[in-house]
């Protein structure tokens, strides 16, 4: 991106760590119900788009562009909060969801469930 | 690691996407509350030890090594649940917590409050 796009204020960029491909993790719970619906990635001026607009913002690892949650889908995320994390590389937001979150159709991304061990069978799976 | 160490489900780790330093986002949610607590970072052996011990178990990127959340702090993890997302680049682990989930000694991570601009009279999805 050129400089004239990116506007994230200074004071917040200087907070981010970013993965070596430039990116923090957006972790997208519901508001509401506290549903964790996807996790997502921010650079810079997808932070900056999100927080300008209150419309959940992204960048696409591999169509390698920024993507409008429900742009195309009407699917979209109205956002309520975002927080940073203590040590800058990750971001939560709450959000209005409309529609299935995930681009499979689901309310949420989290749908393969692996098993875990333990020794209590009280705590098993369901 | 060795190969030895390795020993993730072959099932599930083919369907790991990772980060360009061989990582994938775990998200950390509060069992009964749902509160979004912290972010970390696994690899396949993390992922492995995490499902086997129902002990949650990271990779630290700063410090280069395995930790499982609490073995010196107390402020440990059971894992009840860990599920896959869609596209295999993150996991979503529901956990009863000991204490603090983040170093700082705060019950979430997630303290650090952005402003979002809100337009509260427009019409979304317009």
């Amino acid at each position: 991106m050129s400089d004239a796009e990116t506007s994230l204020d200074a004071a917040i960029a200087a907070r981010l760590k970013r993965t070596p491909d430039g990116l923090v993790a957006a972790i997208v719970q519901e508001h509401g119900t506290g549903e964790v619906l996807m996790l997502a990635w921010m650079d810079e001026e997808a932070l900056h788009r999100t927080l300008t607009t209150g419309k959940a913002t992204y960048w696409s690892r591999s169509r390698r562009e920024y993507w409008v949650k429900g742009a195309t889908s009407g699917h979209t995320q109205r956002v309520r909060t975002v927080a940073l994390d203590c040590d800058g590389d990750a971001l939560l937001l709450t959000v209005e969801q409309t529609g299935a979150a995930c681009h499979t159709g689901t309310h949420t991304c989290f749908t393969d469930e692996l098993s875990v061990f333990t020794d209590e069978l009280s705590v098993e799976g369901q």
